[in-house]
This record gives structure tokens, sequence and C-alpha cells, in this order.
């Protein structure tokens, strides 16, 4: 999808938050917030939003000469989840459908995302919210285990650090479910919080698939610009699963038998899915 | 106060808003945006928030080619009130103490301000919040009784459209509590949803005060900057009621029985304040 105009002053709040996550130095802050500022007239309305996150995140780390601003909160997301990841465990094992809780388990990890200004209100919570069974607002779910059916390749494009603890246990589900070879997506370098080779080590997503990173420092893996190789993967997979809203806005129009797995976490993807801010959704690419 | 460097992506935000107000052409909207991002480097850090605001809207209304962009939302705000003036003066006469009931719901009426994104909920949800008897966050009336003790004229810095209609009635509480002659100050021109001399007519304050514009197009009136005619009155008055944040955002510093009334309507303010988001203030310039 292409940035909505509202994109752009959320871009520089956001730029503000990177700035201050990398630097306590008020005249470094007042520097990013002006060099984004400058940048915005200069964004063609065709880029999608993690095409100009891409962009400003260069700047911003050329200015505070950090290049992984939220490092810290990305180890500290890792540790926090792995931390309850035996309560994960038996959340699912005790469950009617395993797969399904593991499902909503995967998307509420989507919540940990510092890009949006999206407050889910910690981890605890996060946890009574899919004990008190939360309900997706779309939920593909029987379309996803029939496309299970017949998979024998997955691959999963992961999102951000903490998350792809959830997203960990969703793959030992999978796999629990039928053999599936499944490959994890990562970003090439730090962007936002997302997850990289190293935050994906740390979490332990090599014990269930094969790493792969996209090379790219875009908060998104864009498959339309991905490289030779991952294309090539992308085309044998029989099931993509894309996770987050950055990979749902950088891939909402292709169709490779994706299923997004994600929070709506702005008003904007929200309208768009047809969905309130805060929703749970597993949508197929396929009507 | 000088303005927060979050000020400036809100700002953007709100010119965008304001934007969308004055047409639906969404070339235009983006020219808005461009426009305010390119002026953000150029905001020296002593403005303040109602000055960087002041210069934003100048360009918002020089693209847009309305210089009004708020003026049927004003006349809505003022009407929806009206409409409601007799159950406000119900709410009064049953209260046990009427100037003060008068003092809250002229806070409550600073809600209708288009300037800040802040959901107040209607103008019902208001009421309500009133007559369950809503507490001051900061509350100093004892000190504001002790002073009108002591008043013979009283400079009101009036704020938006809508909330001016509670204003009059807290000017009649203030007559009826003490023969005192009340000076209202408006904006010289239209900004954001801020009551002009039209909307002060429109909302009946030159039944209970001589109204004053105050010659600019500032989302305040910043006593600092006043016309020498203005600066006269200012010094010759005895007390003087500030409404609402830009109000204070520009007179704060002051000390000249200032009373400023208003919600806390963004986290910046709410901090220093020391309140929470949302909080009714009533605060003397007097320690």
């Amino acid at each position: 999808m292409k940035s909505y105009i509202d994109c752009l002053p959320c871009l520089l709040n956001q730029a503000l938050r990177a700035a201050r996550a990398a630097t306590d130095d008020e005249h470094i802050h007042r520097q990013v917030v002006d060099a984004v500022a400058e940048m915005i007239p200069t964004f063609s309305p065709h880029l999608k939003p993690p095409e100009i996150t891409q962009q400003a995140y260069r700047v911003i780390n050329s200015i505070t000469g950090e290049n992984d601003p939220f490092r810290r909160a990305k180890v500290e997301a890792n540790n926090a989840v792995l931390a309850i990841y035996p309560k994960l465990e038996k959340m699912v094992s005790d469950s009617t459908d395993r797969l399904y809780t593991a499902c909503k388990l995967a998307i509420a990890g989507n919540s940990i995302d510092l890009g949006p200004k999206f407050d889910y209100g910690g981890i605890d919570k996060l946890l009574d919210s899919i004990s008190n069974s939360v309900s997706l607002a779309i939920d593909d779910y029987e379309k996803f285990t029939k496309s299970l059916d017949n998979c024998r390749k997955l691959l999963y494009l992961g999102d951000n650090a903490g998350e792809i603890v959830f997203d960990r246990l969703l793959i030992e589900e999978i796999k629990r479910y039928r053999d599936i070879e499944v490959y994890f997506v990562v970003r090439g370098k730090p962007v936002i919080n997302d997850a990289t080779m190293k935050d994906a080590l740390a979490a332990g997503i090599d014990k269930v698939a094969t790493i792969i990173p996209n090379g790219a420092d875009a908060p998104a893996t864009i498959i339309s610009r991905c490289s030779p190789k991952l294309q090539t993967l992308l085309e044998s997979a029989d099931v993509i699963i894309s996770k987050g809203q950055g990979n749902y806005e950088a891939n909402d129009t292709e169709t490779a038998n994706i299923f997004f797995f994600l929070r709506a976490k702005c008003q904007l993807i929200a309208k768009t899915l047809g969905v309130k801010v805060g929703d749970y959704i597993l949508k197929s690419d396929r009507e």
C-alpha cells in the first residue's frame, strides 16, 4: 500500500522517539526532527510506509551516530518473552486447539512494536487478553490450516524482537501439526526494533527454522524488492506468513498464499482492514 | 513557556487537520504538510507554542486560500452550547456554591479546542462529568474568590468558540458575586477555533462584558506582545482570568494576578503542571 499523508506527521513523531532512544543530547534530537521534516516534501506519494521509514532511519542513524537506537529495547523484549516461554507453552498445551492458540499468541506478540505509537499495556496484559480468549477481527484460520495441509515449505516473514519468541512457539506448533520446512526472514540491518539475525539467534529461532536475512534496512521485507535468492525461495514456498504492520503495508497487494498475522496499530491500517485499532488479524491474501 | 520539541510533530498533525477543514483537495493537503514541514527547521527554540502555530497558520491559510478553516466548527460549537444554556444556568442555580460550579463549567468548556488532539467525548459527556462533581487537580478557587473580593476591574482572556458561552455564564456569576467591570479579550483574526469578535458577539459576550480584540492572529493573547492600549488595560486590571492552554503557554511566566482556567490537553502541559491529561486546572500565578 502507498503511504497515507497521515504517515508523515507520524514519521516525525517516530523520528523523535528514535533520536531519544539513541542519545540524551537534546540538540541532536532537534537536528533529527529538523532533518526528517526537511525530507518530508521529497517523499513520493507512491512510496510504501516502510520505504519512507527506511529513508528516515538512514538520516536518523547518520545524525545520531547510532545505527541501532533500540538495541537495548530489543534485547530486553527478547529476554522478557523468553522468561515466560514455559508459560506460553503451557497456554498452548492446555488449549483445545493448540495451533489456533499459538496463532493468537503470535499475533499478540506483534504488539511489541516501537514504530507506531501504540500502547499495548505490557506483556502481562497481553497474556491476560489471550487467556480470556481474545477473538480475531479477521479470522482466516480455517484457510490457514487448509493451506498447511498441503504445505511442505513455509516462509515466515518475521517482524520485531520479542515478538519473534512468540513466532518461535508458533513455528514449533506448525511443525507439530505437520512436517514442514520453515524459513524465517529477518531484516538485513537494524531498523526500529525489528529483528535481525542477532535477535533471531538470541530468541532461538535457529532451533526451529532456517534464518535468512533479507539484506535490507527497511522495517519490512518488501517482496517485490527482495534479492533474487530470496525471490526464488519465496516462489518455491507453499505458504507465507507475514508478521506485522510493516510487512502488511509492504506486501498487501501480493498474491502468493500469504497469511498476514498482525495487530492493527494505527487508525489508517485499522480503516484499511475495516477493523478497530488494537484488533487481532489473521488474514489470507485470497478472497 | 518555550515550545517543546514534541510540539513540532504535533504542529504537523494540526496543519493536516486544518488543511482538511479548509478543503477536500488532497493535493492541497500535501502542499500544506510539505510547507509546514519545511518551516520546522526555521523555528527558534525560544518561540512559545502559540507563536509557532501562528506562523504555521499564516502559511496554511495562504496555501488553502481559506483564512478561517474552522469557521463552521466555531458557529456549530457556539450554537451547541447556547442551546444548553438554560441547563447550564440550572446547574449553577441548583448548586451549593454557584460561582464554583460556574468556574468548573468554564474549565469544562475549555475542552472545545481543535488545536491539540484531545477527544473530550462531546458536550453531553462534559456536563455529566460536571454533574458528578469533577474535582480540580489544581484548585486555587479560594485565592480566586479572595482576589475577587478586592476587584473592581477584571480582564478575561477568552479562548475558543463554544467555550466562550461557558465563559459568559461565569462572567454572569462573577458579576452576581460582586459588581465588577469585565473586559473580554478575543483574537484579532481567526486562528484554529479561537474566538474572534464575531464569535463573541454570537455567544452574547457583549451582554456581560466589553469585548476587546487583541489585534493578533496567534492562538493566544500574549501579554508581553499586546498593543499599548491593551497593555494599559492589563496593568489597570485587578484580576486576570486566562482561559485555555494557549493563553497558559503564552503567559505562564507573567505575574499579574492571573488565574489560569484550563484543561490539560496534552502530555507536555500535563507534565509541566504536574497533573494528568484531561485534568481540570484553576491555578493562580502566585504561590
